[in-house]
């Protein structure tokens, strides 16, 4: 079975799905290495790297010629999807819930669809094979570098002959792993680090990283499945804000995380909220997204400052610029997930399974996901 | 004695002489404050903030008509000093060992001249007052935050289900306080750091930080006055250089700190051993100016990618990106002088004063300043 990695076409991308480290693990497994020439440029992985771990540099044309697998980590491109054939299958994060499109493509050419997305992350077998949870690990990392960068005082505590410097007050907003990241983060550079999440239960993980959990009384537990935060009523949101905004004014950093998979983030912090910081505080919102973010009046990708003199930094694609971290990490989950779904040097696919149930979204020219399939039926589209 | 606080005018810069936090402090000491308007706003201070602390805000105009000492941070621009009149004193980061000809306008128009960056540093009661040791104590923390938002892989160690990341390993390139703080600041976020300086002495410094002191055996000490490290001849910056290749190569993230007054920087990472670094290894040229920097390829205020794939970041002003820091700090130094030279509520210029004897550059229409009049003199230009 020739397995491929291509080289990521999307805008600023500069991950790849596997690194040379990984190559001999898939090889011991008795598959072949195709690797497109450049693909792991972006991520500071030369092709020479991948020749020596084993991997044969190729062509474009030649990759999508003799190919079984495709691995990639973000959606394929409509060039991409062109290329590809019947009999052949794609790893990757395909986002199948945020549009469904993609997978009823697939289907309709015969390829298969196998996303990452979809794993079962409370599952401890699928631990490793998670790259949600690692690239939002590498996430929550990278937005406390930059909220630090932004920020016009020092986070740690600092007695100098100049005198004293307090630490930063920094607050996190939705402590998944991007935000217990972002504490662990933000505690190693020295600020006085807060956490508040809605599942009552993460209140342990954040002071086990030196934090302190703010409880608010005026909404009751929202865990959901899979790890996430459930969706909240439009009568809790408005309940936590006001509680909420109270704590964010005496913040000198907010950084929020919360996002709900497929669809619009909550609004965490309000215009009255951005109006009640101090001039100079900083906001990095990690949930920005085309289809709005965490915070008024922030935008994925820009960074604004308000007439009030609040910095809100609009997040995009974080992992994408930790990129040979974000990618090793991801290179570990899709080799994982990868050699689960592999017998006798072959791919197959078993829907049984309770982790291949979640990630295998097209198969024999089916959408065999029931959530994508039901989508995609409410969309009218099938 | 009306003191005021001019909104800095050159490009970028962000800080401003003092901040509202000191007002209080001078009003106290007799003197009347004045501040230009928004002369605080780069750094979030609001002039409402200072209005509340006792200053008066004024119009540029009115400033420099009443003001009897004026504060700033860099050096005036021409349009700043053509507003300056006979008996007036202008405190600042004046630079005269770099440029002296400020000096010498200041003194043919009579105007006195204190520049902070002429402080004996090693006297102990001039720490409170040392301007150049409180901004690139900023300095040394911000390059790391900008070495690592650049680099491409975590600074910690981190365990995770995906696996295990190595931390980075940082060297410092010039341990003094910019350095210092450098090793500081990368050993909070979880670096396994180094440190090299031509002086031995700073080999406990850098230990006490957590840090490993490299040992050169290709140079003799070079320790310096005022606290700063003696210029290397070139027999010595060369085999410097080839034992410090050796150990640059082996490194992920260089930050390099070296700088001699008025001079054009050492060399330390020369083309060879940029090319010996692998890539995605990330370098922070501190010392990189108009005049050059410590490393080859380096241009202040840009990032470039060398062929091997090596980022060398050149760094412009740090101090002015971290705005409120490095002001908070500047305006304890700078008002701590200014009351050093203050008695009866009026300007008491005593170059008898070993504090003075440093500072103060022009007086009475004289460069007074013996290092700054022999600069003018071998420049042919007074």
């Amino acid at each position: 079975m020739k397995v491929a990695v291509v080289k990521e076409n999307a805008p600023g991308e500069r991950r790849v799905a596997l690194v040379p480290e990984t190559v001999p693990r898939l090889i011991q497994a008795g598959l072949d290495v195709l690797v497109e020439a450049g693909a792991g440029d972006g991520a500071w992985f030369p092709d020479s790297a991948y020749s020596e771990a084993g991997a044969a540099i190729v062509k474009t044309d030649d990759l999508y010629k003799t190919a079984d697998v495709i691995l990639t980590v973000t959606r394929p491109d409509e060039a991409q999807v062109r290329r590809l054939r019947a009999g052949q299958a794609v790893f990757g994060m395909l986002s199948p819930l945020i549009d469904p499109r993609l997978a009823r493509e697939l289907a309709g050419k015969n390829v298969t669809a196998v996303s990452l997305d979809g794993l079962p992350r409370t599952l401890s077998r699928a631990q490793g094979m998670d790259a949600l949870t690692s690239q939002a690990n590498v996430a929550g990392y990278k937005a406390v570098l930059i909220a630090a960068a932004a920020y016009g005082r020092f986070f740690p505590l600092l007695i100098t002959a100049a005198g004293t410097a307090r630490p930063a007050k920094l607050l996190v907003l939705g402590t998944g792993v991007a935000g217990l990241q972002a504490i662990g983060t933000a505690r190693r550079l020295g600020a006085l680090v807060s956490g508040y999440d809605v599942r009552p239960a993460s209140k342990g993980e954040v002071e086990s990283l030196g934090a302190t959990f703010i409880e608010l009384t005026s909404v009751a537990s929202a865990a959901g499945e899979g790890g996430y935060a459930r969706e909240l009523t439009e009568d809790e949101r408005q309940a936590q804000q006001a509680e909420l905004t109270s704590h964010i004014a005496r913040h000198d950093v907010v950084i929020t995380t919360a996002q709900v998979p497929g669809r619009r983030p909550p609004l965490l912090i309000t215009e009255d909220a951005v109006k009640s910081m101090a001039a100079g505080s900083v906001i990095m919102d990690m949930g920005a997204s085309e289809l709005g973010g965490n915070v008024a009046g922030s935008v994925a990708g820009e960074t604004v400052v308000t007439e009030n003199g609040v910095t809100i930094i609009g997040a995009q694609n974080l992992p994408s610029t930790v990129p040979t971290a974000s990618s090793s990490a991801y290179s570990r989950n899709i080799s994982a997930l990868l050699l689960h779904m592999t017998a006798d040097g072959a791919l197959k696919i078993d829907t049984g399974d309770e982790i291949q149930a979640g990630v295998v979204v097209a198969y024999d020219g089916v959408v065999v996901h029931p959530a994508v399939a039901q989508l995609i039926d409410l969309e009218g589209g099938r």
